[in-house]
């Protein structure tokens, strides 16, 4: 095993989420709801529907998904199988790690995606090629 | 000097916020634009308009205010000033130190708060009444 996570063994799980008649509370704490120490968090909105983002792997970074609201698609590659899931409750979250290729559709209008990750932004940390990313996952040692 | 924040001392600031015709994208980093260790971040959605969310100060957790979209107003109050900021833009941010009190309005339909914090969930960290907010800095040791 190269340590490298494979497509099934992901899946949606959800943060807290607090609703009352003053609004609604989403909370993802280290430890609790985030399998990591965040080292980042960023959010994309203003997205229109039908627009793909994402298109990359992480070699060490993990990310932790989180729709704030709308719905959006995951598919998720590990370079043998490919899978969808889909986000569509606020709260609804699903644990990347590193070595597995994401891209997410924004489905419909106003859907917020949070992503926490466990490093900081390192531009080396990326690949943006499906090739390359089937090269470096081909490349990684096998069992020990 | 008893550590503890005055009003006088906050300023609005701003995380990254990239934009392009593929959508926003708001990026807060541990370091760079959050001067913590992210430890819990909870997001507020779905708050109508005038509703006042907050009323209450943390004796130790720091909390980074990012409005996701749309505007609000953060009164903030150390037992001798109060003042009022506005978040209007995405990414505007601002840093609530220990031993101030915030309180919310949310002035738009739409408006989201993003909240970034050094500190797991912990009840007995909130003053969550004024008087006991101000009996409570009035007997932290002075000057040292």
């Amino acid at each position: 095993m190269s340590g490298l996570a494979s497509t099934s063994t992901l899946q949606v799980s959800k943060i807290q989420v607090i609703g009352d008649e003053s609004g609604t509370l989403m909370v993802a704490e280290g430890g609790r709801h985030v399998p990591f120490v965040i080292r980042r968090t960023f959010v994309v909105a203003g997205v229109a529907p039908g627009v793909r983002r994402g298109h990359h792997a992480h070699k060490e970074c993990h990310q932790l998904l989180i729709c704030l609201g709308g719905r959006l698609s995951v598919s998720v590659a590990d370079g043998e199988t490919r899978e969808i899931f889909v986000l569509e409750r606020a709260g609804d979250s699903l644990h990347i790690p590193p070595g597995i290729w994401a891209e997410q559709v924004y489905e419909v209008p106003g859907t917020m995606l949070m992503v926490l990750c466990d490093q900081p932004y390192a531009e080396d940390d990326y690949l943006r090629d499906f090739d390359q990313f089937l090269a470096w996952r081909a490349a990684l040692p096998k069992e020990a």
